[in-house]
């Protein structure tokens, strides 16, 4: 998918090296496994969290820049979201991811486990080869940790018919906000930018995270399964209640506790009920509004970095990434 | 099990401290993960790999070393080990370990796999503090890397009919040895003895690991179901050919191949036929002189260590390990 990035002919340039440094370091023993993991590589999403990273450092001194330790910190970015990911594959059962068989579906749970594992000790290795002495590892174990967080604490949260808005936040910010903060951290720091322009990205960062996932959990209700790629209602079905449905359950409580209080037992076919009437309800026009505020804050951050062409692009990235479809 | 080091008070002093840091460090938000997590560290095992890095720690010089430091090392290896072991309860769907309930057993698969990298990251967290910066970073990083390739290998050569004595070792090599390498290692290196000792301690560990693993397979074959805590036979059932079969294949491979070509559809009552013709056919006293022979390369190592009350404790302990009966 490194085709979104047609208009951004360098950040697509710099993806491509990244994508081929996972690649090589991905080589394991058991050619089998990694084919899949190569495949995943490839058949890879966008490279958000590592082009934001670029986007970022691009706004650093080029001349100070060390351009393979860029890369790695960039790769590295990546990795651990994949690694992730195929542990939420299991959790989730998921057959396909991006169009393709996830790690789960092809060798079973047991070598997904491990093989999410073996990312996340590739992520540290480039961590270390490229900032170990500085601060930044404990940022990056912190982040590691804020993101797994967020993970069992949506899980242990499951089929909780009390769940609120304020607790799906604070997941959301744990397990998505996170990286995307930290991705955009890094690379105003590694870019040589200044500490002001760091802590501003990280900001900026978690609100593109915000809205990302916000609007990711919106997809749920109103994609249809062909664009998404992915089976639509698995979040609600498995007791995952996102920002849509809990923004309409505060509004209607009536009308939605008769299902939630079906917990595990609920139906494909009540799911699609629920579907509609969290619509009906307004629940999906209510979560925009939240992913809306924190593209709005991330914009307006945007705004009062240094004003150049990177700033420029970012902004109309973005927005992009709001109106997106699929 | 702590108690196992009465005859150690220091040691055991120590490990007591390591305990409570770890269960200091397990503290999440979830009540009920953190109850079982901790509940996991105190029903613990011996604590074998923090009490190796003691037992070389102490070849050191005390004034030159940092207590603290010491403490959350040994901590940290005991930490890897957890990680490793509650994703080994996912992919064995034990019920069990060290009589307690497993992670899976209580919350599910999913939990376990985020309780798990959980655990990796509070491993990161106390390496980073005590030791970034220094090249251990990269020697942690290549430990758990070794540790999850042994399991990983491991898991995708199960009901392979053609499991070669040297795959078997190979395996055992990254999944256990690697660890209490690195645990020695580590005791030597931060206790501040030479790097004469260190590297002596790092194969000593790799013995005495490579010996306790093949010691821990042999188990399976010996020991009855209420003294080892664990279903015996699981791993032959799973697929998982471990020495003693592996060697009486060898020397009889007519008598095996019927089972081996079931795989994945052998019963619990061919397993035990089994279980009976490996220590008919010697398997398990040709997997003995294994065990016996890494034992006394570690004996044989110890006694070039500088001599010392803890070189006798050392070698003490090491004999003991492998009389074991639980």
């Amino acid at each position: 998918m490194l085709t979104y990035w047609n208009n951004y002919p360098t950040i697509q340039n710099k993806l491509q090296t990244v994508c081929s440094l996972i690649e090589e370091r991905l080589k394991v023993e058991n050619p089998d496994i990694q084919d899949a993991l190569i495949e995943m590589t490839q058949a890879g999403g966008k490279f958000l969290r590592p082009a934001f990273f670029f986007f970022f450092s691009d706004l650093g001194n080029p001349e100070k820049q060390d351009s393979d330790q860029l890369i790695k910190i960039a790769a590295s970015l990546e990795l651990l979201h994949m690694a992730t990911l195929v542990h939420d594959d299991i959790i989730d059962d998921s057959p396909l991811r991006r169009g393709v068989s996830t790690i789960q579906s092809r060798f079973g749970k047991d070598i997904a486990v491990y093989t999410g594992d073996l990312l996340f000790t590739v992520f540290f290795d480039l961590i270390i080869e490229t900032m170990n002495a500085s601060e930044y590892m404990a940022v990056n174990a912190l982040a590691m940790k804020q993101l797994l967080l967020g993970e069992l604490n949506q899980m242990a949260s499951r089929y909780n018919s009390k769940g609120s808005v304020e607790n799906y936040l604070n997941n959301i910010n744990g397990k998505t906000a996170e990286l995307f903060s930290l991705a955009c951290l890094e690379g105003a720091a590694f870019g040589q930018t200044s500490p002001e322009i760091a802590t501003q990205a990280s900001e900026i960062g978690r609100n593109i995270g915000m809205a990302f996932q916000i609007f990711d959990d919106i997809l749920d209700y109103t994609a249809d399964k062909k664009e998404l790629k992915k089976p639509v209602l698995e979040d609600f079905v498995q007791g995952v209640y996102t920002l849509p449905l809990l923004l309409a359950k505060e509004a209607q409580p009536d009308v939605f506790s008769p299902y939630f209080e079906k917990g595990s037992q609920v139906t494909l076919a009540e799911a699609e009920e629920v579907m509609k009437l969290v619509i009906k309800h307004g629940g999906v026009k209510q979560a925009k509004k939240y992913a809306q505020r924190y593209t709005n804050d991330a914009l307006e951050s945007i705004d009062r970095l240094p004003k150049s062409d990177t700033r420029k692009a970012l902004k109309k990235l973005t927005t992009q990434l709001l109106i997106r479809t699929y």
